[in-house]
């Protein structure tokens, strides 16, 4: 039989019990912030559970001030067992035949926090970053994404670099203006060159895109100058996030030889407020691609798995009053692996620690519409959207952009909610 | 008359009273860190200054708990008016005039802690890293270092991109990995690829390098969307260290394109332990190089400086008694300024934050001995090194580099101390 909560979700839902991802909220304005899970319409405070002694396995109950804390970033550094420790705790407590809390009001009211926002400005529950991102990587994972930009950028002849089949490229992003879902993006101002023999304009970008990412959020992390092991690399993954990895294409490309991309990315990285583990997202796993060339041993898995997980962004442009789906595609798109990231990311003996964002690069698949930004769905600009009858090339001023991603279970979802930004021009 | 300290300061240190470089330290095992400056072979333990009382004036009355801290960043978030006033209380009380620290047996007891460390292990001050780093940026502001490497790895025409010239290029390098000067650098093991039509390989690296630079911590800071005006950008500048950007020259040259560096740089990066503030570095400015062509407006300075920092690095090889001078360059030849280097990380919008570490790049100059890595000076291994009769292409395990700065004054020395790392084997 299905694990059923007590609090009422609707089918359609993307937190059932199935899924309880982690978040970092206020429950109103002024209060301090603290971890919690969501389930249906409601987030249970984390703190108010470990205040009344319920987080009482093995690990937890000695370690519960991980529960009273601005971030999940000392949760995240516990490891596995704690994690699995925290969600069974939670699912029994939560589950409808468990009367602990179900029959407790006055816990109830403590801990069921309604995630709908209330009219009042007074009971507004407001979500933050629940990490503390410490470093931010961003990889260039997917392969379709890679031929693509590499044929506008650099013609149909061998449009993928000789290196990409071998490991798997990233870089390292700026963890400072990594945002919350719902921030506002302002356009970035940056240098252009149209053409090759003009000197270059400064203005706020002309080419504004959103990248339709995932990211990978690190558990305990590891010690300069000792790698983390391919077949052990996904318990140093607590789970996943969307994000939306915005980008100035006019920027990117006059800057990015030879050091790589800088300004075109650091104005604003989005991500969405809710944490959904590894473990709840089990049950979706799927074979990864097969890699040709054999990767080197070091990248070798004993079983190499990718997610199911429907992808979509939507457009909303200013005063529109619906958005229209521009991007549909699936994380099981991606070439190179999570697990396979993050032990190519330690090989070297660099460092992770507890928080850090690996993002995946954009997802894009095989098929047109699954693109995962405007610079590949326009053919940088060359072929304008129709949203809705309104053209666009690029991302304008007053667009929001709205990227969500869950996975079907039989008769539920695990999702992951959604990851938003709006567009707003240059501060003057 | 030059100003005195009543502590015995020798004419060839690097930290006399008109220094007073920032730091952080334990006085010995398990006592907690805490900042402090550097005046002769003496720290002088901040904490002790504020809970004595001492830091007295408008400012810094209200927030002398910026000095009971694990680290610099509360003290760099004040911003200039609170950097000026703690240097003048401190060269104050530190003045052969002032009697409070001077006659004062008890206080001096506390406060004065030994630079140089006993021989005992129980007695032994310990410096740390003197900021949390939220993100680490490193440009490539040596034209010379430019040319040299877009020579060795392109050829000779058109060595230098042609966006060099137009803005300061940087990459956005790992924060985890920078570590205080003396820690070992573990040789990094990876991919690199010999020849266009072989396959890659897999081991430690064979082209392990260093390369001198120096690094700006960053000050107040800015809002995101809210770029800092370029001849505003020295009040965000606390003040400078040395830094050696390890690089591992294999691992880059097949990983960069088209992302750039990545795990060619992140295994280590070092920095030496005392941050000598600009206020010091004033009296040994100098102008800038001419910019031809003219930078665009928001990089055009009123007056463009750069300051007058000999430079050197030196090699030591394992067993050997002395270390070989291998490059003598100068901090003034950098193209771009620090300034011109803040205003464009933030023109985007993108945020700094108090503690931010802005690497230069490599700084060459123009004659072959001032060439700051291997890299250029052996050619990428064609024109082997001579250490004291050994030959050297690149780093082999138990080298010791070992990167000194310091400006000159009438009869005193502004410097940097030193900057050292010595290269490890991988761990089994």
């Amino acid at each position: 039989m299905a694990l059923k909560s007590f609090i009422e979700v609707h089918p359609d839902s993307h937190f059932p019990i199935q899924n309880l991802p982690y978040g970092v909220f206020r429950p109103g304005p002024g209060s301090t912030p603290r971890p919690g899970v969501a389930i249906g319409d409601y987030v249970i405070d984390l703190s108010e559970i470990a205040s009344a002694g319920l987080f009482d396995g093995p690990i937890l109950k000695n370690f519960s001030d991980c529960f009273h804390q601005p971030n999940l970033n000392k949760f995240l550094a516990l490891g596995k067992p704690a994690w699995k420790e925290a969600r069974s705790t939670l699912q029994k407590l939560l589950s409808s035949t468990e009367p602990t809390l179900r029959d407790n009001a006055i816990l109830r009211e403590k801990a069921l926090v309604p995630l709908i926002p209330f009219a009042t400005a007074q009971n507004k529950i407001e979500l933050l970053l629940p990490i503390a991102i410490g470093d931010y990587t961003d990889f260039f994972s997917s392969m379709h994404h890679a031929k693509n930009c590499g044929t506008i950028f650099r013609g149909p002849e061998n449009p993928i670099p000789q290196n990409w089949f071998h490991l798997p490229i990233a870089y390292h992003g700026r963890a400072s203006s990594v945002v919350i879902s719902g921030t506002d993006i302002i356009r970035p101002r940056g240098q252009g060159h149209p053409s090759k023999n003009s000197p270059p304009y400064f203005g706020p970008s002309l080419k504004l895109d959103y990248e339709l990412e995932m990211a990978a959020v690190v558990g305990p992390g590891n010690e300069l100058g000792r790698p983390v092991d391919v077949n052990e690399a996904a318990d140093h993954i607590f789970g996943l996030v969307l994000m939306n990895d915005w980008s100035a294409r006019d920027i990117q490309a006059w800057e990015y030889v030879p050091l790589g991309p800088f300004l075109g990315k650091s104005f604003g990285t989005t991500i969405s407020p809710w944490i959904v583990t590894l473990e709840a997202l089990e049950p979706f796993s799927c074979d990864a691609p097969v890699q040709d060339p054999n990767p080197l041993p070091y990248l070798a898995e004993k079983k190499s798995q990718n997610y199911d997980i429907s992808l979509e962004a939507h457009i909303k442009p200013a005063g529109a009053k619906d958005s229209s789906v521009v991007t549909r595609s699936n994380f099981k798109h991606l070439y190179w692996t999570l697990t396979q990231q993050l032990a190519h990311h330690t090989i070297n003996g660099c460092n992770l620690r507890p928080g850090d964002l690996l993002g995946t690069g954009t997802i894009s698949g095989p098929e047109p519409e699954s693109y995962g930004c405007l610079l590949e769905l326009t053919w940088n600009g060359q072929k304008p959207l129709s949203l809705n009858g309104t053209g666009r090339k690029f991302l304008e001023d007053g667009d929001e952009v709205i990227i969500t991603g869950y996975c079907k279970g039989n008769g539920y979802n695990v999702g992951f909610g959604t990851c938003s930004g709006k567009i707003v021009p240059p501060l003057p």
